[in-house]
């Protein structure tokens, strides 16, 4: 059975996973992401990887990584959080780990993890929507990743759904991601909660200390506050995939991301403003929404699978 | 060399053209569109295609229509101008002709008829945006047309560029086609042509009688007011491309429709309006932009071409 590696190189930590042709991880390992060197982040990939392949036969690596990744999975265009700009990733780290090596944005990595192994089931086609800090995205068209001219597609959180709205890191104002990430529901929670409310009271007062994990856990507690802040990031996100609806016609959206552990409560808003924003909803078939099912896991299931490609 | 029709059904006229392998209109023929009967359309259609079948030997027919087709390329989901609602058009068509018939949305087909015989050249992907009455989308990556899920992929004139803006014809509100369609460039000139201004004298005084073809005559005269109208609609045009290509990525866009005649006082302010608002702008490569070189032949022309795989 041919075995390869897939690997999430996020802001604050690097993980290496072990994957099996069924998509399931057998071993894994991490490490910190080290400050904001190419040269030190390499090393690291490197060295996270030799700790698995001395314990496993390995065919080749995939890499997953936040920011634009060329189209031809070999260069980091632009990593706003690593700070990289045109790195020749991929070449480095396989003259380095003598593998095979591919790179691809993370987003990417994870939709084709749950295209392939998790939430799409026997699906051909998808639209990943992945509310972490930012949204991110990943589409699948007749099982193929699309990945756009220039190795940049589904950069979702930067769909604008307000003109002139809130301003973004990317440049730009009104970007889907300033009203529909983990990032916004905590600043609208903390623009929010009274003194009194329970979100302030389990922030021990200070509204700085209001988290997304908080706010869910709250929620799911009861709390009228914590939920209708995840009702209203739900309301967002479904006008927004009422929109990218009408460019892709996807059969089937994927929400991921921390959010998503909020169930019920997040899914049922969100699927309800979907409906209702969707041009023509009365004259059209519906996509069906899932949850991943593959959570933290999936842009290493993922990447390992796309880099069977580069043996 | 092989022979196939491309037929266009439009709201006021059905076109039928005989297009050879290489993609030039060898002979046409036209009816009225009748009233809004299943029926009575059908039949112009097949009338249509056999006075030019009785001249030509002809492999396949290709029908491009307003309106939502089905995935199987064989049904009309929903036709707002015609009344159509799950018209079986393929199957009806395909029994009366004898010949073997397909039937594609017609931004969709006229999308595919400048990608293999247009503007494209030889790019592998393109947006394209027609803007008339409405604005239509067209998407293909890597060769292929995009249709979704459920044949209603790119329809971009819905995307949602206002949340709580104009009300649209498909339930929503804030759509692309309600800011950026040659519709919205003539509501707009007719508010605000005032008296003395060259835009109402040509109108013989009667704002009802602003249309958009006298807007770009005068634009192409110099006349302010006109040029500041065709400028507006190609920054609407310019900011709703900058979300598509954040979504989509492609390498080529190309413009097509009545407006893109008005030339560089479309394109000019459109591609910078574009540049401006593209997420991060300045680190990320920028996606070519051209018109369309079909004119009203792509969709007779690229439905044609798609019949081709129906033989």
């Amino acid at each position: 059975m041919t075995l390869t590696i897939g690997v999430d190189v996020g802001g604050t930590k690097i993980a290496a996973g072990v994957v099996d042709e069924s998509g399931k991880v057998i071993d894994e390992a991490r490490r910190k992401t080290p400050a904001q060197e190419t040269s030190a982040i390499v090393e690291a990939i490197v060295d996270v990887v030799h700790e698995v392949t001395a314990r496993h036969e390995i065919a080749a690596v995939g890499v997953g990584a936040a920011g634009f990744i060329g189209a031809d999975r070999a260069t980091v265009l632009f990593a706003p959080n690593l700070a990289w700009r045109n790195v020749p990733l991929r070449d480095q780290l396989a003259s380095k780990l003598d593998l095979p090596v591919i790179i691809e944005n993370d987003v990417n990595a994870a939709a084709w993890g749950e295209f392939q192994f998790g939430a799409a089931g026997d699906a051909h086609d998808l639209l990943m929507v992945a509310v972490g800090t930012g949204v991110g995205g990943g589409i699948v068209v007749d099982g193929e990743l699309v990945r756009g001219r220039f190795g940049i597609a589904a950069e979702i959180g930067h769909l604008r759904v307000v003109r002139g709205g809130l301003e973004c890191g990317c440049g730009q104002h009104g970007c889907w991601e300033q009203y529909a990430s983990g990032r916004a529901l905590v600043r609208v929670a903390r623009e929010r909660a009274l003194d009194g409310d329970a979100l302030l009271a389990a922030a021990n007062g200070d509204r700085a200390n209001i988290d997304g994990q908080t706010i869910t856990r709250l929620a799911q507690d009861g709390d009228e506050l914590s939920t209708a802040l995840i009702a209203e990031l739900g309301q967002w996100l479904g006008e927004g995939i009422a929109s990218l609806a009408a460019v892709l016609d996807p059969g089937l959206v994927v929400i991921g991301g921390g959010v998503a552990e909020a169930g019920d409560l997040l899914m049922v808003p969100l699927t309800a403003a979907f409906a209702s924003f969707l041009p023509a909803t009365d004259n059209r078939p519906h996509l069906e929404m899932r949850t991943a099912t593959l959570g933290n896991k999936a842009a290493i299931i993922g990447a390992a699978d796309l880099a069977k490609a580069a043996q």
